[in-house]
């Protein structure tokens, strides 16, 4: 079976997860506190950081851009970045836009700053960072929202990977409630994406002694 | 004419210059300081960075990794993203490396603080992130030697989007003579990249102000 090592709350490890459910694939997974570096781990991937995934023939990749890219290659049922070299490079903006701007803007300040300085014991939490967070994210919501009245998913007619990485960002900072829904649209884009069956793993996500806030895995919230 | 808005120091989009002389496309070049926001550049890229691609149909290109991506699809010679889909895997990883880990740990340290503080005006440069980028750099460079110990390039026997990255990324540095290559077997391979036709238009690049150190367009550094 492949191995998947991931974190806790890590937007780039759900990237992966919820492709491989969404691919049928079955990974075993195996939780690596990459804040406590092991040379075994740094075997397997010099640059430290989770997701690394370990195919079933011994085979390491690592990088969650390089692994969805491999695996939309390797297992390309449902298609998740399909269609001509625009539609492919509009999904791969929007990607880029939530793995490097919401990440920056957003996850790092929120889930950054409330949970992993705790996991990592890295001192307290930035008040000014969380507060930052707070109001970036409405920037964020309100381009979902934007994107939402013109197209039926965020990057056109169909689910993309563009959905996933969105939602992947957007759950792990849902988790601590820190997502204002009422005020925008893009909660029914979002109801939509969590309603999939692959979502149902990562909605079961409980860290111990960190739960997530009662609507995370509510369909209806 | 294709269109590229650009910025000085910008590895993001020295990857992109690089890939479009290699691939014997003519860009139009548009400096845009970032950090003063234009409504007419925001309605291009709502995320508000560089680089941004016009093609001639009108049609925009935003993030860095989405516009390489859509000219390897659509302008396949040279191919700079060739093979299985595991070494398209590991070219992968290795962007991914320079353009986040590299980039976090060297680029934004020491060209940020050095460079990109004095052109947004936005206060002195932090002694400490330099000094740290200063120490990180050599780590890389320890792994450039590595792979190269094993590889003729740094993704394996051919060049490819990996060594542009890394170029991209090591060129920045390079301006302000900041990569001590003495001390490494890196300094061949840069070599050899660096004698590349399509690194001249790099080499030429002169902040008005803030001249390159001698060595910079140097090929025999």
């Amino acid at each position: 079976m492949r191995v998947l090592y991931h974190q806790w709350l890590s937007p780039a490890c759900r990237k992966g997860t919820d492709r491989a459910c969404g691919k049928k694939l079955d990974f075993e997974l195996r939780l690596e506190s990459v804040w406590e570096p092991r040379l075994e781990f740094l075997a397997l991937n010099p640059a430290g950081d989770v997701p690394v995934v370990v195919e079933t023939d011994g085979r390491v990749l690592a990088d969650s851009a390089a692994i969805v890219e491999y695996l939309e290659e390797t297992v390309p049922d449902p298609p998740l970045l399909a269609g001509t070299p625009a539609e492919r490079a509009e999904v791969r903006r929007l990607v880029g836009w939530f793995d490097n701007k919401f990440e920056c803007e957003v996850t790092r300040k929120l889930v950054g700053e409330k949970v992993m300085s705790r996991l990592t014991r890295r001192g307290h939490p930035d008040s000014a960072a969380i507060r930052a967070g707070h109001a970036n994210i409405r920037t964020h919501l309100e381009y979902i929202s934007w994107l939402m009245e013109r197209r039926n998913w965020l990057a056109g007619d169909r689910l993309t990977l563009a959905d996933i990485a969105a939602a992947a960002h957007l759950s792990c900072v849902d988790y601590l409630g820190d997502v204002p829904w009422d005020a925008y649209e893009g909660r029914t884009w979002y109801a939509r994406v969590k309603s999939r069956p692959s979502m149902r793993p990562i909605l079961a996500d409980a860290i111990p002694g960190l739960p997530p806030v009662q609507a995370y895995a509510d369909l209806d919230f």
